[in-house]
């Protein structure tokens, strides 16, 4: 199979499974363990907490609390930092993210969306508008992962500080951590990070966090993570993230730059009587979202998996809604939201995977045309 | 190394390990992707969701909320479940329950504790007399992580309902699921389970309910776990988990009756005139807590390291604090506290490993008596 669905999760590197395997094997002791065994693998997970956050921070001035997954991250730092008042975020957002804003009415906090722009990147001046003396957090992701649209979070942080010191800035950067690159600077306090989005395993993540900043306990118990996330630590999970992780970090520009001519070659090939481009051009490598205005992206998502092709028709999170709550946020209509198929890219996709898959993809829009039109 | 320290966590098992391999390699897919893939995903995830279910009850009447550990499945069950009036509890919990328990205070609710009897089982009358028509939840551990001590919670919890039928009855089922014969009755309404303790992985849990019973979400987002728990589906530790517990269910009975003979096996060498044991003869079979009154147990675990014999000192999740507080509510004073060992079995463990580790725990104490005393 040729798989393009990359953003939804990936195939676990064989490497880090090889480094990790340890952990399953002479290595499976309790952290918490006072024993020797027990201490080599405290010491482990903390190696591993360093260098995941030196992917993307220093780590004199960031640290990693482990999460069971980036929507747990997500939600860490909502239901921890948006306490009073309002808290904002883009309508471009993740649904860990939005849902969470969503019920942090029931809470007490008034929740605020900020409009984002055709491609998916926040409006940034409708979402520093909505920041005010009252605004406890901001939130805005880093890749959107619908359609790859990169929002400037360096630059979104500085400014939402400038106007509100006191508000907290979070970013979910799980379609960012390492697949682009990544510099956290003073003004982002909180980042959310996965592994099974770069090869490692599903049911572990990260919240990266500004050393400075406090953070309540999302889950009580023996004090694991520094009180704030407990529950004996995942070990093997975060051991493979690490190294997931540290591979891609190794090859990261010259992956980006494969990609983002595999991104154009793939929107080169495409008939552009079926298909529209819904990504932009500077986005994240790693997407290129388009649509077969018309036709139903689900069906040709089947066709292709018959063909041998792996694809998304967006979100996966969110597959049980009938259109992208973020494509009909960029401002998208029904008919062209309808025909929504992702391709998503990782450091192993070839170049003949992506010429065929667009051969296959025109084949199945003129197919489906045919057989409905 | 002689593992003596299985209720800390468990070697995965190779078994668990082998069949759920395919959910590393081509059955990786994100089980929300509504291509072939994904729906296969998803399959295997419901008829793991049943397997596990049925390990403990009827899946016609219960159900399964996968979580990221029992912690986790403490913490939600908790949360969701003592939103009013008052919650109780016993002082034999695991850390996860009464950390949340001590938590709840700050949420309006006020907790409350029953005590405990020497061996650790809860005192049913006290903890009834707790009860009032203001209780929203009463939670009381299955099987007492420290002492092995069992508590009859099909009893406990008829009666919690005869005095409060609206009362919502949860029980922390981790030590006992997997280990010892459990079938929930129909005045149960919550259980948690952990993966890592039966030769599954940490990283993996679950709250098991009664369908009729209602549960707030805990993680927000893609609406996984029927809207319970977003996040995406950590598909290889729940096929561990599912694989873990068959097996041990298989057998369950034998190893039970090997496993109490084992305990006593032990106990039987042990030399009394430095040990004083802990754990009652009815508790569980996989565990024995002794103390070498008068010795640290810290440094008899770290020379019984050295001499080949892995054991533990207590909950591994409470490691940081100096007594048990736990066997500090069953009454034992201080020199009895410092010098607490926990052995504590598996399938796995063999006659040959018993009778070494008596051996060399006699040794240690003597040493250890030799030098300090």
């Amino acid at each position: 199979m040729i798989y393009l669905d990359n953003a939804a999760t990936t195939c676990p590197s064989a490497v880090a499974l090889a480094r990790a395997e340890t952990f399953l094997k002479e290595n499976f002791y309790n952290p918490s363990a006072r024993y020797r065994g027990g201490d080599a693998v405290a010491r482990e997970l903390r190696l591993a907490r360093e260098r995941i956050v030196s992917c993307v921070a220093d780590p004199a001035a960031f640290e990693a609390v482990f999460t069971s997954c980036g929507t747990e991250a997500d939600n860490h730092a909502v239901f921890s930092c948006a306490k009073r008042g309002n808290a904002v975020t883009s309508a471009g957002e993740h649904a860990a993210m939005h849902q969470s804003f969503v019920e942090l009415k029931n809470r007490g906090v008034e929740p605020r969306f900020a409009p984002v722009t055709r491609s998916g990147t926040v409006n940034e001046e409708a979402l520093l508008s909505l920041v005010d003396e009252k605004t406890s957090l901001v939130s805005v992701v880093h890749v959107n992962n619908e359609t790859g649209a990169v929002n400037d979070i360096a630059r979104l942080a500085r400014l939402v500080k400038e106007k509100n010191p006191r508000a907290v800035f979070h970013s979910d950067g799980v379609q960012a951590f390492g697949k682009i690159s990544v510099r956290l600077n003073d003004h982002v306090d909180f980042y959310s990070v996965s592994a099974h989005k770069i090869g490692g395993l599903k049911g572990t993540g990260a919240l990266i966090k500004r050393k400075k900043t406090t953070l309540q306990p999302f889950v009580f118990g023996g004090g694991q993570e520094g009180g704030l996330r407990s529950g004996t630590e995942n070990t093997f999970g975060i051991a493979c993230f690490r190294f997931a992780a540290e591979e891609k970090i190794e090859n990261l520009k010259q992956t980006c730059s494969r990609l983002a001519g595999f991104r154009e070659l793939l929107w080169g090939r495409l008939d552009r009587s079926f298909y529209t481009r819904l990504s932009p051009e500077d986005g994240s490598p790693y997407i290129l979202t388009v649509s077969a205005v018309g036709l139903r992206g689900e069906v040709l998502q089947r066709m292709l998996w018959d063909g041998g092709v792996v694809i998304g028709t967006g979100s996966a999170c969110s597959s049980k809604k009938p259109h992208s709550r973020v494509l009909e946020a960029c401002g998208w209509d029904g008919k062209t939201l309808d025909g929504v198929l992702r391709a998503s890219f990782s450091s192993e996709t070839t170049e003949e995977e992506i010429l065929r898959a667009a051969e296959l993809m025109n084949r199945a829009a003129r197919e489906l045309k045919e057989t409905t039109g």
